[in-house]
């Protein structure tokens, strides 16, 4: 190996391991379709499994009107609980991703809108926004750590 | 320069614009200062323009219970009103922070309390929890580029 193939290695490394735009954009698709997933999957409320699995073991759920709900057995109870809750139903539309430069933490945000018995027992649809934060894990994979919303109104 | 040496830089070129760990923990402790300070001159409710300072130009605030503002001059408009409302008040503590590897973006999570009239006129408080998402700008210091609250009851 020359002094300047060594060099130019170097170089590389460097670059490759830092370079900025390139990763965040192509985090930035990666993440809106990994939210969108998420969503459809949420949205059809049949798989447990799947639905938790977009989180972290140690992320964070800051509910609307909730306690905070921490980790993973915590998030799958909170899920359940969800799913078995008469007429429940949940959507939400990711509108915006943006992730650090090299790519490992992100956030997401967008709209939602939530289906559950008003205190009458009739169903209402609270609509609202939220901010989901993202951190890729040992696999490459994108993960929930911290998610939050609220309504307008 | 030896072949040893030049691989050497190359390998510290590598590690140092690339190692995780140390940044991201000199980032939290900046962030936990930045968002405490934050919170300080908030609470004091004195200077719109040290307030307003803490986002970044494009940032987008989803308060609970009301419209996204998004954009320096929104927020300034947003600000000056909240201080401007008989009574207003605004305090937070936060608690955890989290960066990316590469310390360009973090966020900060911890609760707040807010005072403000009710429906009748008479202030009230009421207790929050925030996500704030952090980026750093050109000069290195930590700018908040989305926030949201929402309250546990």
């Amino acid at each position: 190996m020359k002094l300047v193939e060594v060099v130019a290695v170097g170089f590389l490394l460097f670059v490759s391991g830092c370079s900025s735009s390139p990763k965040a954009n192509t985090s930035r698709e990666d993440l809106l379709r990994t939210d969108h997933e998420w969503a459809v999957v949420a949205s059809e409320g049949k798989s447990v499994d799947r639905i938790v699995s977009f989180w972290s073991d140690d992320a964070t759920i800051t509910p609307a009107g909730a306690a905070l709900v921490s980790g993973k057995v915590a998030i799958r109870k909170f899920v359940e609980q969800s799913l078995a809750t008469p007429g429940f139903h949940i959507d939400w539309t990711p509108e915006q991703a943006s992730a650090s430069e090299d790519g490992t933490m992100a956030y997401t945000t967008g709209n939602n809108a939530m289906t559950f018995p008003g205190p009458d027992g009739k169903l209402i649809t609270v609509a609202g926004r939220y901010v989901t934060v993202w951190r890729r894990d040992s696999s490459g994979a994108w993960k929930c750590v911290a998610d939050i919303w609220n309504s307008g109104t």
